[in-house]
């Protein structure tokens, strides 16, 4: 068998207009056979983060070589630049806007270039620069023949707070089902709670004492806690809209105390 | 050429998450030239009755050995089960919660296994149960060696009520275009009403006395009924939206009386 | 390598109805490993101008012997017809509505064709009559072999209308951005305007003065007009959704005064 190239997209372009299949058909005109799977273009306008939290909880899943390409770009005015990273064996083509720093531990990144452009090419940067800087990977040219090499901005995620027994976590994300995401890991809850037993605050008075494994573990309708399958805490109702009919919106604080 | 895996996708987890893309992604870790086919990420959550009429609409045109993979799951508090059915000489793996009873024919089914797994693959049962039991078929594993042999639960697909010289079907799919799909089948109208002249009515004063063969046979804007593609009785407006127009939801009796 | 097949799918089908993947899955049961691209489901249902504005945006990145599938009919009553037109090396199967002729220069048309079929197809002509003829330009079938030689039907582009110092250009086209997409061209600007000075009106009070080569020349949330990627004027805010935020709705229109 043939190496069959992966190519997914990371986007804020939507489902109908034509600048993704434009893209996609740049790559299969010159990769007919590549596979391209589509990460999602349902990414708020501009939202770098939200487009951070989808492709973090995916990306390890893609075979090496997989090349991503990320259009979704930032609301603030940067100068604009456009970076390829390579890590964990896998390409990432996006906007140095701080996204990637959201995605990738510092530990995993194995080189960085900064991708040439003209400045007319910044009205459609994927179709102009990203395609063609993929291309260029998948025909086997080595990173640094394709730009300089190059930092990246940092930004920082949103950490919860860890004190000696309280966490203050926050919902980052609220899924199709309306589940609440926060950015509490499994692992610092289990390295700072040591045992103890807790009370996780959604309200002042609401609070749950116990984390389940899986949402069938309370009835149909009542609220649960767990970590979800990438290990950070999520809040939700079982067969319910969580995030909805407990007023939880991104932002929102929720609370560890460890007794 | 060698044989391409064909995989389908039907969720209600939506087109924006990370579940889906995560999976895709597993998939081609193991087996980079699969073709991948979402047949719809659009499912009401735990609406598995209406996944069921999408699948039940398009398995037969997939090719021999596909695997189809569906996360959906229902709202009723089950003994969680998941099982593989191999029938048609393509494979589904599936929630046991009544599901595949309402996309295939007893007498289609082959076999059925239920897959084994830990209470902690059930957060996300897609990805921890069904991508690996996937794998192992599409690697060439014999089904017995991935689970048990197994029985799997029936629900009764909501069948028209047939007397003498009435049958009473129910709309229970309105389609993208607003077009309202009902639960006769040609083949039940045609042995019933032994062609007899009939009149379908929607409303006490509303009926059709013809059946068209397809839409534009009614001018623009015009009420149409017809058995669409896969057979079953719908109402329509011609290049309209007849659910809304017409006032039909899902449920609604349409009354076919034989003359 | 062998030649791997390109189908895509332009409909307003939506994303949730068995009807896109019946399609996919007839194409993949006699080439399984067809590269089956979705330009877009999300044309508004009959819409063939905004089908055809999408398709001309992107066709010409797919590589050649690329099958597109069109299932946008419009809302007029017309003699039902179906053609297949090979143009610029690729093939456009369609309705014979005037789609075709928004989306290519008569010049680019190479061969088109009638397709036979029966009046019961018009069912669900896609997967009754499109798909066949697609599947046996793939098989290598000859197109004269498919169907009649044939002419198609002409409709014509809203065109800019252009006087000596004046173009009344209009808004066609609004993306998930928010963007407004005019149909006036570069090169018609450049030629017309040979040079002078200019203001582009999209009120009486609101004019722009200059044309950008990209968004981020103006501070976020500045109003900006550019050539867009596909050659066209178009009215936008950086960062932000321009028609929403100035009230601009498909139709309307934008005038160029040359000084």
């Amino acid at each position: 068998m043939f190496a069959v190239p992966v190519i997914t997209f990371l986007t804020d372009l939507g489902n109908k207009d034509y600048y993704v299949p434009l893209m996609k058909g740049q790559i299969l005109a010159a990769q007919p056979n590549a596979n391209i799977i589509d990460i999602s273009h349902a990414v708020e306008p501009f939202h770098i983060a939200e487009a951070a939290f989808i492709l973090k909880g995916c990306y390890k899943a893609f075979p090496q070589g997989t090349v991503h390409i990320i259009t979704v770009d930032s609301e603030q005015e940067l100068q604009p630049a456009c970076i390829m990273v390579r890590a964990a064996a896998q390409y990432f083509i996006c906007h140095d806007n701080g996204f990637i720093s959201l995605v990738l531990d510092e530990t995993e990144i194995e080189e960085v270039i900064n991708l040439p452009f003209f400045a007319e090419d910044l009205v459609f940067p994927g179709s102009r620069i990203f395609i063609p800087a993929a291309l260029a990977v998948l025909e086997g040219k080595k990173m640094q023949t394709l730009g300089t090499p190059a930092n990246f901005l940092r930004k920082g995620n949103l950490l919860p707070v860890i004190e000696e027994s309280i966490i203050r976590a926050s919902v980052v994300y609220i899924d199709n089902f309306g589940n609440a995401v926060t950015n509490l890991h499994q692992s610092d809850f289990e390295r700072y709670g040591a045992g103890r037993k807790f009370r996780i605050y959604i309200s002042r008075q609401e609070y749950f004492q116990e984390i389940c494994k899986y949402y069938g573990e309370v009835p149909e309708g009542e609220k649960v806690c767990l970590f979800a399958s990438d290990g950070f805490l999520e809040i939700a109702i079982n067969k319910g809209n969580g995030s909805g009919l407990l007023g939880i919106k991104i932002g929102k604080t929720v609370l560890v105390e460890f007794l």
